[in-house]
């Protein structure tokens, strides 16, 4: 088959362009000295350009039209040929010019979303969003879809994930979840956060992270740990997945959560084979498969009283104030419940509401039931509904989010499809490994990482995400998990 | 002129490629983990066969060609168009499989150099170093030359040199230097080291570097101070220029001087304009020019009695050990002479005898007067002649650099010829600012900062060396200045 290794020669070469890509960003954020952004831009533009047009090239749709089929490909090559082959046809349908005015504009989106968060100034952004969503109902009409536009630009998230579904998904969840969430207000007892005061050395804080790192079983020889103002992971490559996180003085366990988070992410790539990089599967199943690795790292092992238990004698290590704090205590105060007005800083269940708010938004936007002009309103109305908060102003609300200046409309639903597949995944692998809590609670994170690795990590976009769930856990994605583990957990906490 | 446009963007692109390149081999040696090698090396690979394939395409050629003869080009243009277009005709000028070739044997050699050299067996590397001086024979055939094969190579790294002209700079430098060395070792007084013993922590190490790198207006926006093992200064593009270094705690100067160092080499990339970026001509006027910058830095600057008198408050400040310290005996303590066996170790009165035996050696390859097989035997001959020393094995003589393995044959010079060239800018500068000894006394950089930019910097490649040189200090390079130099500050040292 000389036409399949012309096609893993051409993957493989995009997958080199995408590693110097990952690396330029991971420096930019990192270590790149202020004045370096203009050359930056310029080698990051460059590579960007060059990497698309393997993508969209007639070389390529040659191969796969081929591939698609050929005899004799293994599994692996199979989902290459469906996974590439899917972007290439998704870039390909959309013209030249339109991409790149949508890249102009998406700049000056951005620049200008700077500016009217910094003033609260939505009249000023407006304009701005009116054209990426303009940009995005027209990439959704190239793209093609069945029945609601949205759901041709969540397949770039979540493949096979569908506007009708995810309201499937949200309707039991909300039923569930708002009067949840009001009866642990009114009636649940909020855990005593008195011995998280203080202030605590940023550098001794590192240190922390780096052993809370090794702890998980996170490969430093293939990886980093770095600071930045926004924590994040980049692959580069396989032996290669790089950590970054930020230390508050006055907050502890922000920079600890950060680095389970950050860590989970990374575990998932770390534990992917050379061949899965090798194909341009190593993005994984889907960003929300992506976010349930990083979510059940920080909150169903990290924020449970298994992990507090083996972790407190670690803590005091670091900070021998806590000698003497009970596992308990730090459990409970790592789990406060509080309607916020902030996605970032959500907890596990007021985060959902969040995603609510915005997925209800990008919907009416993407179908024109929703006026961009009507948003603060909206936006308020909603947090009002879901979480009984209303932002004193749209730096708050509406314009907290980065993604739709960058015309990233369908990303946001990853996030709650994160939280609800690491809770369902976790009911199985702890049913799975019945010694689980155990091992936890000895520090012994080998059962863990290895059911992850073998049920998930290894497989990385081999699947799609639904049928990754069926083949783990036996059926699709069922929220009623998440909802199990969040009333039984937080019930007990806020003694309901 | 479309052509001109085109061949700007043709050498833009280049750049950008090139930006990737410096950033991915920056990162390989300061924050890439282990197992992050195989995937860089591919990337790297990929990145070089673009970067080759646009200098050498049909495409820049016919620009080229064009513009050699056109009219309307800016000085800057038309030095552009003289030296990417030496750089395409040389790379032309060599079959691809012969790039190819040398390329293979060159990372086997690499690879047998590592292993000999810890084993200290020529023996094992010289059918690799008979491989690696058959390809350079190969290509400066096909490169070109007047009188010798030498010159061919040197041209890579020095414009218009030759080894004639080599010949004619070390005959006199070595008729003065071999016999002051003598009587400076006979006769002389070894200034007191004592001062200088004792472990000094590494960390203030590094926060005193920054100090001295502040010092000389390095700009901290534009760079960037890493960790490595072998020190090295990297260009990512305009704004962007890093240094590294390492810190011996029994070696308080080691990184001091390093600092200084690469701090003068990076001084040169930040003072150069955007457009010589943009043009090819970034690189500096020749490796030898390069040079120059860090060692006028490290040595004139650095090792003068001015800067520590300046200085040693601000040692004290880092280390309060010198409080009491007396410049001069600072001064002193690092300017000690000694023949030694090692290169990257050596004194400035002895340093250019290793570039003499190396050149000697080379010439004799390239021409085919001397065998590889009798190098260890030829090296320990030359060593003993110019410094008197001989190597008790030859991990510590005939093995010691990495550059013959490399196939870098003609670069050696370079050391040398930036040794000279500082001597010589260094006198027409204090010339022309009689002030410059008061103000690095009191601390104040900027007289000889602004020189450096005004008459090296901002020209970059614009000018062949010798040019420069004429145009700077009014004759092309001349030795005995550096004779002076040395003999002057070292009799004064030593007490002759």
């Amino acid at each position: 088959l000389n036409t399949l290794t012309a096609y893993r020669n051409i993957v493989g070469d995009m997958g080199k362009l995408a590693s110097a890509l990952s690396l330029l960003g991971w420096d930019q954020q990192t270590h790149m000295p202020a004045k370096g952004v203009a050359i930056r831009s310029q080698v990051t533009g460059k590579l960007s350009k060059m990497l698309f047009e393997f993508l969209v090239s007639a070389e390529l749709g040659a191969y796969l039209a081929e591939l698609r089929n050929a005899d004799g490909l293994s599994e692996l090559e199979r989902a290459s040929v469906r996974r590439v082959g899917k972007d290439h046809d998704r870039n390909r349908a959309i013209p030249a010019e339109l991409i790149e005015e949508q890249s102009i504009a998406q700049s000056q989106a951005q620049t200008a979303w700077v500016a009217a968060r910094q003033a609260s100034d939505f009249a000023a952004f407006q304009p701005h969003l009116e054209k990426m969503v303009g940009y995005a109902r027209k990439f959704a009409e190239y793209y093609g879809y069945e029945e609601h536009p949205y759901d041709a630009l969540l397949e770039d998230y979540e493949p096979g994930m569908t506007c009708r579904k995810l309201k499937a998904i949200i309707e039991p969840l909300r039923a569930e979840l708002v009067p949840f969430l009001r009866r642990l207000m009114e009636k649940g007892t909020r855990p005593d956060t008195s011995l998280l005061d203080g202030t605590f050395d940023a550098e001794t804080q590192r240190r922390l992270c780096r052993r809370a790192l090794e702890v998980i079983r996170y490969d430093f020889e293939a990886g980093d740990l770095a600071d930045v103002a926004h924590p994040f992971t980049t692959t580069i490559g396989p032996g290669d997945v790089r950590i970054t996180n930020r230390y508050l003085e006055a907050q502890l366990l922000s920079s600890l959560f950060g680095a389970l988070h950050e860590g989970g992410h990374a575990l998932y790539n770390q534990g992917m084979p050379e061949e899965l990089y090798a194909l341009g599967l190593a993005r994984g199943a889907s960003n929300g498969i992506h976010e349930s690795q990083s979510r059940m790292i920080e909150n169903q092992v990290g924020r449970s009283l298994q992990f507090w238990t083996f972790f407190q004698p670690v803590l005091a290590e670091f900070f021998p104030q806590f000698k003497k704090a009970k596992a308990n205590d730090l459990c409970a105060a790592a789990n406060v419940v509080s309607p916020s007005l902030i996605r970032v800083e959500a907890d596990e269940v007021t985060y959902n509401f969040h995603i609510m708010v915005r997925f209800e938004i990008e919907a009416g936007l993407l179908d024109g039931s929703i006026d961009v002009a009507d948003l603060p309103r909206l936006w308020n109305d909603a947090m009002k509904r879901y979480l009984g908060v209303v932002p004193p102003n749209d730096a708050q609300g509406v314009l907290q989010d980065v993604h739709w200046s960058m015309g990233y409309f369908g990303y946001f639903p990853s996030y709650m499809l994160g939280n609800l597949y690491a809770a369902q995944m976790f009911r199985t692998l702890r049913k799975e490994i019945p010694t689980l809590d155990a091992s936890i609670q000895a520090g012994n994170f080998e059962p863990l990482l290895g059911w992850l690795r073998e049920k998930v990590h290894r497989h990385g976009g081999a699947y799609e995400p639904q049928e990754l769930m069926r083949r783990i856990t036996g059926h699709e994605l069922d929220g009623s998990h998440f909802v199990s583990y969040v009333t039984e957990k937080y019930g007990a906490i806020y003694k309901l």
